[in-house]
């Protein structure tokens, strides 16, 4: 009798399988069956309201995915720094595995989810995922002073930019996943787990 | 000497003027000024980067313009809510402003951004301001008991989702406009002031 | 139907009109209708009292009113900052009104209730509003050095100790206010609302 | 080489022996030595302003002295619950002696300063440090439904605002004394110390 | 260049090899290494003084491995628990391995990483661990009700004794962990993620 | 009527009486009792299961009064730091009069039960505080910073095992305590209360 929830959401909405949806999403489902080899359920939960999945998809995109001077994997830490304060099962399983998979080194996939400040990182990462707490914890306490300790690692006006739009997505992914019970694919538990070494 | 902050955002960026932006955006803008008056502010900072601009207010519009069950006044009041409690001076003085339109009633506008529990709200709007704040502060504590109460107060499981869409929307909104320190248009300081009675 | 309660405290309390109260607290209320255009509502709240209600009028005036180095407006912004923290309606409406007043600043106002943080103020006075945070917050914490921060923007002693009072007294306030519910008068919230520009 | 503060604040401000002090203060420390041995170092403190020191005694007196359903004992008590929140040493010094003095229990001061909960109440002082201990910690999110606790435990409206303003004197003076380092008189530590049985 | 620290401890500490120790903990050391593979980088670190080591591996092992109604299962879900809200690497990593390991179900052990509210547990083990989080983050608001509560869910006082025994010995090993930076042995990481389906 | 417990722990465990025990925990009592007068109530809780008790002992005594940089009244400062932030009456209690008897300073006990910050402690002492404090509320933020600072103040790494190993015990301790409502010895409220002036 496992304890791992069998629905996509706790919420009881018309989800559609994927034949019934329009014809651009079901190329994004594509794309991400070929890439990834799964359909994140929170693109599942989305699917009872097209109007609503396309923009998440394409914020999510223009984020995660857009040429940025933050690598893929930077922001996949972030991510789960942030998702790792709010607690969030979907993230930290879903990103977590982003990280493993990215990095090639599983541990530190662990090391984001459960204390990012034991990983010896350089100091420009470091000074990253701070930022990236404080954005989550107090952004009210941001000042000029904290943006400039990342020109001085630095960052770019426009990466800062992005730092900040990583945070911000996931507190509005966590937010969803945590208040609707989405509930992270069952494979993403046991991707990129092989010791490297 | 104004203690106003004289910028868009602390961010040095490339902004760009109405007449250097795509077409559809140009629209976006028309539509806005013609309706609202303005250009919000966090639209401009966002100049930079069309392709980043174009999800930001699709996502917007899906939560906060589109069909719900919810009033657009009670996504205003969950979008100050969160607000209040992010202290984030944007979204507090823009969506401040939106409560006092919307409602005519500019004390309204005050309470939520003071202290939503003292405004003598129906039990309906109050548990869904309640939930809001819990989603903000606690996601991960959110379990089925508290879906529950929602329904009970005659909330669809739709709209549950809407209302978590809108308080994480905020938990983003928040974020980037205190990280960035992107400032709002001043005018929504004055806006719909007038006594009613 | 009005969301604003229309009662002065939620208390059941024997309140006094003013042809009912003693000649000096009669005088103290003329003074205030001629020079502020009403009689504050958490005064009607003590007139159950009136030995109650003249030393906190005291108290009051002597740490609001008094000579200091501290102007009227300075304090009114301490003031604001701790009810911010507190979420207290009563105090935020009332003295908020009071920084626009003083100020001439409307969006001022908006700034201390919402975040100071944001507001371009000098040095001086953004130091007096930090030490004001740590009074509200974690008094505990305060040492001699942060006494001295204070000392080098030039505080004098006697300043510092007025700093820590009106930052005091508003921990007493607010308390009184949300416990008691006291509302503030309705006028509050329309007062020096126009832009001065 | 005591570890004991020697000053009465850490502030350089021209304290006044009683013999400059006007004749009601002369007469108020007269009473206090009297009755209590002492002078407070509070009052002491205040010294350098008369026109500052007249109020806080007032208002200290017309809720700490003055009639009510609460007996002083309890009065005193809600003081140390709000001043072990606090982390005050003055307020916890001083009137943990006046809880060993007026109960003749030490072991009770004990158990306020430390945790409050551990003790024996009847039901009715337990509901009134609960509430207590919410006007302190979270005072904007008191609702009608916490004083109607207090009500169904035999409290009066009265009694309520006495409650609530213990609570928010203590909230002032802990804030007062931590803030500019005011120290307890030495003698208090050492009062009401026997054990009765 | 790998991000897992390649220390024991962060200390310079003169940890002792096997061949050094006593003969007691080198038979403990076998039993270790036979039984579970390896020796816990823990016992490594106290290596530098076995006077310390033997009481610390006793109160582990009366605790941990003792007879208990308490599953050993249940045990290190309440240490996990404990350990994700200190944020501790090494006992997230270590006892994470061990939820895997004696569940065979990998996915428990994320859940109990990331959030154990997501979990679908039987009601007397969520209270087990809804116990276990007072007893972490706020043990002095513990009362006679919340123990009452776990019997009614069927736990003997000897039970409850066990369920606080755990709580407690984690906040000391993630206290002494982070503390000193002890770092987990880097093969937990990899132990039992084997999909078991 | 007493408002002091008169029970020992709130669980209903056979609790055993000195003659009932093994021969080296009589002995052990033996020794308490000749040196201290009177036998810790929660090596008296722990007395229904001496497998516990044993490793328990061992653990404390590894700690608190094994060889060490640190005086033995160094660590009761810490444990009574600890204490007063988990808000532990039985801790607070016992090793309160620890600090009154080894310092012959009862007021530094009530310092450090109140409020640490306020004594005049030696900058060693003062870092040494801190560090606990740290490591009592955010163990999982100390860094490698947090231990250079304790080596400037002339602790070597073994005093830092010992400092963390303190605020460590304590955490087990006071946890216990609270959880089961563990009572100290009445006996200890009262002693090393005189004035040594």
């Amino acid at each position: 009798m496992s304890t791992y929830p069998d629905y996509i959401t706790a919420l009881n909405l018309p989800l559609k399988d994927k034949a019934e949806l329009d014809e651009d999403i079901q190329e994004a489902y594509d794309f991400l069956e070929e890439n990834h080899g799964l359909i994140p359920n929170i693109l599942k939960a989305y699917s009872f309201d097209q109007d609503k999945m396309r923009p998440f998809m394409g914020l999510y995109n223009s984020i995660m995915v857009a040429e940025s001077e933050l690598t893929m994997l930077e922001r996949e830490m972030i991510g789960v720094v942030v998702s790792s304060i709010n607690n969030c099962l979907y993230c930290q399983v879903a990103h977590g595995a982003g990280i493993r998979g990215l990095s090639g080194d599983p541990k530190l996939g662990e090391m984001i989810v459960m204390n990012y400040r034991v990983a010896k990182l350089e100091p420009r990462q470091r000074a990253m995922l701070d930022f990236s707490v404080k954005v989550t914890e107090k952004s009210y306490e941001i000042t000029e002073e904290d943006r400039e300790t990342l020109r001085e690692h630095g960052f770019s006006d426009r990466a800062i930019w992005d730092i900040a739009s990583v945070a911000a997505l996931f507190s509005f992914t966590n937010r969803m996943s945590s208040a609707l019970d989405i509930i992270p694919n069952a494979e993403y538990n046991y991707l990129f787990r092989t010791d490297p070494e």
